[in-house]
């Protein structure tokens, strides 16, 4: 719903109503699907400490913290409008049972070496990084609005500098998810070298038959094994605007993508926890 | 069936009979899915020339002659003992309607420059090149047997080699297609780099719900487009061993994946052409 007074600010609701989000009203970049998928990669039962990179108004973060009862999340954001968002974000009511364990950090996530760790990410501190670059390339859409531009635009290696810093901060064994275009395949297995090692791809279709338009990434910080590609995540069935129920259980929260079931398994499939 | 004279060979039928190949008994490597599934990326339309790059037995190759009845196509293997088993089976009575358009060459897919071209591969010669890498990597499994091994034992590198020889001996917008493990897919994008664009990939899952055990990959060359994922190929249902229809049709020659109407429409899902 739109705000009455003030600057133009709308608070919506995810995870049917677990939460909400303090978002701007028609520009910047507005938290959806992307955060949500991304957020379900981390296991319910995860209880470390998670970095969500470029986290803009804490979609993906919140969905973490709210999905997982003992994780510990901080919000890092370089544009002080998004970490105004989040701040709004966290002291509103319905917020208040995951608010605790939240936390916010303004920084540029390419800062390097001391530079970062000044700004407040040290090394070795995260059990999980995960982040939602900027991943449309400058030429495909217009982006007449400056704050929408800088959370949308990927300039050239961009994830060599983010997986950077995402292993950097990442403690051993750490786990590392990222959502990208499938474009972005290439550039990103180039960048986890030497860093996190055994991928696991999900793809994520739309409809049966088409082309993925996401992936979702996990690797393991010094981990060593080769890339899997696991069986997608269809958002949608062939007919119809519904979401199939996996999507719409990772999206509300009710499940996480990457379980041990999935992808693991020889026969019968089973994608959903029972 | 086995052979009752001379050294073990076998003949074995493909395409529901529609051609058939001679095959080592016993030793070395024995053509089967994986050459089946390389030769149905190749479009029934298709009119040019074609270079199967370590051809072996020269299954994949038959394949596209049977099922493309305009195709040129060449095998190249430096095995002596395959060529051999290829020179057999062009022999064969059952192959006479194919066997003028299929072409043997005992040369070294990994020569360079002045070499390849005076063993037989000329540059800008081909409008199609397919491969079926030896991909398992040395630490994969035992192969006791030196043919097999020679078949199937990759060195680093070799998908760099191997494109090196691909690009250079198609002609501008060739297309390329590969089938490897989904290990190997960081290594192919980047030997792609620069020769081959516009890279699709078609995940090969054995059941819903299991990990990718191969994947086949086209691209064109020179071609400047970004990675597309496509709906899985799916080879089982969830129970029994039965192909799936979609597979069952690819793997005996009565169609072609990565067809026009597989992963560009957005629904409904129409991935057999009708």
């Amino acid at each position: 719903m739109p705000h009455e007074n003030g600057p133009s600010f709308t608070t919506d609701s995810f995870h049917r109503g677990r939460f909400h989000l303090v978002q701007p009203a028609g520009r910047g970049h507005r938290a959806g699907l992307d955060a949500m998928l991304l957020a379900a990669t981390v296991p319910g039962g995860f209880d470390g400490r998670l970095a969500d990179l470029g986290a803009g108004g804490g979609a993906a973060g919140f969905a973490v913290a709210a999905r997982c009862p003992k994780a510990q999340v901080i919000l890092v954001e370089r544009s002080a409008e998004m970490v105004d968002c989040a701040r709004r974000s966290i002291a509103l009511k319905p917020n208040a049972a995951i608010a605790p364990r939240l936390r916010l950090l303004q920084a540029d996530v390419e800062l390097c070496g001391r530079a970062r760790v000044e700004a407040g990410l040290a090394d070795n501190a995260f059990d999980f990084v995960i982040m939602n670059p900027p991943f449309n390339a400058p030429e495909d859409r217009a982006t007449p609005d400056a704050l929408r531009r800088q959370a949308h635009v990927m300039e050239g290696n961009l994830f060599e500098r983010w997986l950077r810093t995402a292993s950097a901060i990442a403690r051993p064994r750490a786990e590392l998810a990222v959502i990208a275009r499938p474009a972005s395949l290439g550039e990103i297995l180039q960048a986890l070298s030497g860093r996190f090692g055994s991928p696991a791809v999900l793809p994520v279709h739309p409809r049966p038959g088409a082309d993925a338009i996401r992936i979702l990434l996990k690797a393991t910080k010094g981990a060593r094994g080769g890339l899997r590609l696991l069986h997608p995540l269809i958002l949608h069935g062939s007919d119809g605007h519904a979401f199939t129920q996996e999507a719409d259980d990772a999206i509300n929260g009710r499940s996480a993508l990457f379980s041990a079931a999935q992808g693991k398994t020889i026969a019968p499939a089973r994608r959903r926890p029972t």
